[in-house]
């Protein structure tokens, strides 16, 4: 909009951009500080995100960088339903940090994967999620997949004493996302998954706030690495969307996130913010147990430490790496 | 995942992603075609967004070039509702090229906007589409601006006796996107605009299969530059979510598309493909009635031309530019 158009002077001091700062970074590129109007969100979690980076995201030379946002805005927003505290009591873990794996390739029967599932759970994991490509295809159906899945982590808590929680993966549109949500706490399913980047930040909040008791893991596909800053998008906004734990790719892994990415992604995610209860962080993607003290020391007891494909190659021996994983983090001694 | 940990014979063949070339470009890039399985989608828009680009859109080295969709995967989608033969009707304008408005900036009242909307009608416009940072605002609040608006087009409707179609934006999650559908289309809005990638393409299927009759026009907010080419996504995806209308950022304007991705996007959405109708595109952002012909030229009849904010500049002579934008298009004469 040109900004000769815009006669009326209440749009004009009030909705209209302004640019606060240009910093030249002497590399060719300018960090550029605008202050947007908080009334121009409509306090909506779509709104939101097209104020802040819509069509600036047709600009293949822009990222957004960080966003500061006010307390007023923060709060028309549900932020964590269960927070770290919360998922902590789902899984009778009051300070040690947290273990989850996950339950692939998709492609394996819903029989298959709850057999997985039942030798990851005697490996006394907090968390088996879903691997984010199992959906509600013809070889695992969402409803028979869950109801299978979470008979079988059932059977092996029961074996255990110790209580394994699954987190299966919801997708669709929000009318889908709401009948799976239910449908999986139903079967005892405690927490779900979504992708917000590909259901919509708006379905997030939604399901947020229709499932308040409900823990959501939110899972970082289609939300890009290069043009929001994962701190911002998966570790601040998808909290005050909702999440209780963001799975993010840790440094050192097959994803690019610097160290310094990763730290401060964990540390949006959970430190003190408008108070907002935390939600925790969960570095992933290509991990294995030899990563354990060294992602302890550098993250801290506030965590949940996820090893996926590496504990289903162990094969037959699945459930004794499990435990070598789960002994290791429960273990370990924080200096 | 790794492939070693993959026992079942039926998942290799049939889940796990095949590479089938890779082409050194010879600048250091590579050009990798995959093959993935159909059952891996499930028939669902958002998961066959997360197979196409999910995991790979956090590789910021990735750009999802193109998909070569098979004809079974493209007949579970809903495609577009009117599709251009549906638009064209809609305003009585079955061969020439169809003109289109933009109401802004936000801020304005619904007042302010209805008199806008009046005076661009007045001009003779086939569409007046919402600005698309137009949502649920106290400034001007949905479904008090959409019906001040629509009665504002009737009115010059009826002064003209030229049909000027109104695009509401729809803002929110799926109840909300449905409550403002059914509402703009009960106060005589006949098409709606929505941006797929923040409401999620999930939620724009759903639209599309709950308001056959509508016409939706897709706005690309968030929809990025650089990660998955823009014809893919903007042309041929959204097409078969069900989109009769592609805005897209014209060469020459405010961003950065080139000729060619123009060209390339433009034919996506309406050459023959799959049986399915074709969709119009609707180049825009910085467009002037100066580049008419030019454009013209270059998209041929079968287009939709935006011109938004330059209208608006033109300030107490609104009616009269409006008028010159579509005379002119109405008398292009095609070579």
């Amino acid at each position: 909009m040109p900004l000769s158009a815009i006669t009326d002077p209440w749009v004009r001091e009030n909705t209209v951009g302004r640019v606060e700062d240009i910093h030249d970074q002497g590399d060719g590129s300018f960090v550029v500080r605008v202050s947007l109007g908080a009334a121009t969100t409509g306090g909506e979690a779509g709104q939101l995100l097209n104020m802040l980076f819509g069509n600036s995201s047709i600009h293949d030379h822009i990222s957004l960088l960080d966003a500061d946002l006010p307390h007023t805005l923060t709060t028309e927003f549900p932020g964590p339903g269960l927070g770290e505290a919360g998922l902590r009591n789902l899984v009778g873990a009051p300070t040690r940090p947290l273990t989850c794996g996950a339950l692939k390739p998709q492609g394996l029967s819903s029989g298959a994967l709850a057999e997985l599932a039942y030798r990851l759970a005697l490996g006394r994991l907090d968390f088996i999620k879903d691997d984010h490509g199992l959906a509600d295809q013809a070889y695992s159906p969402f409803e028979e997949r869950v109801a299978r899945v979470a008979r079988a982590i059932a059977k092996a808590n029961a074996e255990t004493g110790h209580t394994t929680c699954y987190v299966p993966s919801l997708t669709g549109n929000l009318d889908q996302l709401r009948h799976q949500a239910k449908f999986a706490h139903g079967h005892g399913a405690a927490c779900v998954m979504i992708a917000p980047m590909i259901a919509g930040l708006p379905a997030l909040t939604a399901l947020r706030r229709d499932f308040p008791h409900l823990g959501i893991f939110v899972h970082p596909a289609m939300a890009g690495a290069a043009r929001i800053t994962p701190p911002l998008l998966l570790g601040r906004l998808f909290r005050m969307m909702g999440a209780d734990a963001t799975i993010f790719p840790n440094h050192g892994g097959r994803f690019g996130y610097s160290p310094q990415t990763c730290r401060e992604l964990a540390e949006a995610a959970r430190s003190e913010w408008h108070g907002m209860a935390p939600s925790l962080p969960v570095p992933a993607g290509g991990m294995t147990t030899e990563r354990v003290d060294e992602m302890l020391d550098f993250y801290g007891p506030h965590v949940i430490l996820l090893i996926g494909g590496d504990l289903l190659a162990a094969g037959p021996r699945l459930t004794q790496e499990t435990l070598s994983f789960t002994t290791k983090v429960a273990g370990h001694v924080f200096v």
